[in-house]
């Protein structure tokens, strides 16, 4: 028997934790990825917020797998399944044959079906997004500073979060920082403690996947950093130079969604019943409805089988089981043996607010502040793919912790200061 | 009497010493420059083969003239001079009046007059040019590891690099052990030990600026490495595929451009006379010729006043002496003495091949390997700007001396891998 050819879609969490638990197996894998570096999501907002540099966060996909002679690594972005005929197209043309197929495709942002608005509120989930953002903020203090109309230069600093989310949260805290201490003696004609950060959440309280009591939380301490924090404020209209939120009218440069998500499209070619964002709708096994061969993985698949919990999250910890679970179905397939089902353990959430704020819904346990700041710390260093980078950004850390300051404020990539938007 | 108005164009060494050394001086001086950090150039090359990040070796300007109050930071583009009116245009419009205007921004690559070139051998001198090369080098590899024809697997695995000044000379060496150690376990269908880098040099020798014996030890250690040295080797034509240099025709997908010099095209709005290189011939005080309100300085100067010196030399050290010498002449106006002429100080120059291996030439004392590495390590940890970055750039240059890895190896920014070329 020749040894199965498994084709994992996705080099994030999910994807990585499976090629890697395939180590040394009797399987031929190939993981195929449009970037060639592995993401540590959860820091991305402190690249889009110029604390760290895309270095810190992110790691060659070939040099994690190096160990692994079973495991081939293709640069290569996948367009569509022919689940019939067990072939996986890419985008050049080329069509590879499979006996598994994993997609780990994760997520990209939607715009509750308004696609229009994504060249002016930019969403995070690559680099290349953190990038644009931290260019768009950083180039609107530089506008600020020239424009000599009042009104104007205050639209160049009314900063607009999206989405009240983790996500959303992180950057306006970030946001808040940067202005108040970061750029704070850089400037000749601004202050940037002018500038105002507006937090908008469309439901009735931030950070709803959280008890009500540390959404509470995370709300005063974002206050107290002085960020305008808006609950059932709905987006309704996003315009050059304005946001529309229920009934206000917002003059802004400058927003950053993070509202909304969508399922990657490859999913949609698998022909699996999806749900609203666009997951796959996955098997007690994750694997889809028909297709025991073929395993849908964390943020693209809805795992629903678990009582007492609607949909397994959206979150690293959530994606790294399911990478080990979808690893030891396709062993036991191998040996013969039933595959076992999966099993969620929540290790609970957390959610970083600013510099010495952060809440944790941990099992019974609730933190807010200080302590629960340095569990943040610990577990994202601790998760931090690479020795090298963990020392790289505990230094950053230290560094930024001690003098206020955020290291990698560079505006690079093409810019235009004279139009009025980034181009 | 007001303050005179001195505005700087440029934020590299010269303009950035200048505004040092007037800070807290009874002038309003204006620092502009289209980017927003300055940029240590001697690292780049590091930046473009995946050793270091942009963030490593660039510093907001802000924050490096944070401390001087009399100094304004200006984002933008100088487009033109009006030296009759004494105005400087900026490229959305503005004009910005002077009483000194010190122009110090640097050069461009030229292409022999075949701008075409540019496209398909990109030169390094901003970050945008380190990361796009970076992008074309790592891309090459991931090409070739898809290719099955073995010839044109091989196009992608040879690397040309057109210049044998220092620039070209690090690239070489740099590509010639990223080949060797950082790639080497990465993939699975090539070897990256089987990729050939050429450095073709039109002149008789490499390193023309340093003393013949230190070409030859260069030439020696750089084949020691593996890089195919050709001198007498002039490009006379570049396009997709191919570079013809000489009787050679070599099949390269991937040409990295370290040839020649052009001094920005702000200089020929000044109405001066212009060396070949389109640098200002300056006065003997770094002024020009009727204008002694305008000075030129660092890469866009041609200083020839000094016996024994043909020009000045386009490094560092003369960029910056160029600097601190237009304060004192600007602070001997305004005290009403006479200006002192400038005298560059030769401190010497070094170029570096690859890891353990450099030529110095200082002064009487030349010397070659180690021992030169180890001074051009010191050198250029002590240049750094930025006490932060010092400590970040030694981290990684221990890191990447002992374990032979390059930490920095990330593909960002827009690529198709299925056409011939990057996009």
């Amino acid at each position: 028997m020749t040894p199965p050819r498994i084709l994992i879609v996705g080099g994030g969490f999910a994807g990585l934790y499976l090629a890697k638990n395939l180590a040394r197996r009797d399987a031929r894998v190939v993981l195929i990825d449009r970037n060639n570096h592995h993401l540590f999501q959860p820091l991305l907002y402190q690249v889009a917020t110029a604390a760290l540099s895309s270095r810190d966060i992110a790691q060659p996909i070939r040099s994690i797998l190096r160990d692994a002679p079973n495991v081939e690594v293709l640069l290569g972005e996948a367009t569509g399944a022919d689940v019939a005929a067990r072939q996986l197209a890419l985008s050049d043309g080329t069509r590879l044959d499979y006996d598994y197929l994993v997609v780990a495709t994760g997520a990209r942002h939607s715009y509750f079906g308004k696609p229009e608005w994504e060249g002016l509120a930019p969403g995070l989930k690559t680099l290349e997004d953190a990038m644009e953002i931290r260019r768009r903020v950083l180039l609107a203090f530089e506008r600020a500073e020239r424009e000599t109309d009042p009104v104007a230069r205050q639209r160049h600093l009314t900063f607009v979060v999206v989405g009240g989310g983790p996500t959303g949260v992180e950057v306006a805290g970030a946001l808040a920082e940067i202005r108040k201490f970061a750029l704070r003696r850089d400037f000749r004609r601004i202050d940037p403690r002018d500038a105002t950060v507006l937090l908008l959440e469309g439901g009735p309280r931030i950070l709803p996947s959280y008890p009500p009591d540390l959404s509470q939380r995370a709300k005063e301490t974002l206050r107290s950093l002085g960020v305008d924090v808006r609950t059932q404020t709905l987006v309704t209209a996003i315009e050059p130079g304005f946001v529309t939120a229920a009934d206000w009218r917002i003059p802004s440069n400058t927003v950053v969604w993070a509202a909304g998500n969508q399922a990657s499209p490859l999913i949609a070619s698998l022909g699996v019943a999806l749900d609203g964002q666009g997951r796959a709708l996955v098997e007690a096994d994750c694997s889809v409805a028909g297709h025991p061969e073929i395993f849908v993985l964390g943020d693209a698949a809805a795992f629903t089988h678990q009582p007492g919990m609607p949909v397994v999250p959206a979150i690293c910890p959530a994606a790294i089981q399911m990478g080990q679970h979808a690893a030891r179905a396709i062993v036991s397939d191998l040996e013969g043996r039933p595959r076992p089902s999966f099993r969620y353990r929540d290790k609970g959430q957390l959610a970083v607010i600013g510099r010495g704020h952060a809440v944790a819904d941990i099992g019974r346990f609730e933190t807010a502040g200080f302590v629960a700041w340095l569990l943040w710390i610990f577990v994202h260093i601790f998760f931090l793919i690479g020795f090298r980078n963990r020392v790289l950004v505990v230094i950053e850390w230290a560094w930024s912790y001690f003098t206020l300051q955020r290291g990698a404020r560079l505006i690079t990539g093409v810019w235009r200061l004279d139009g009025d938007r980034p181009t």
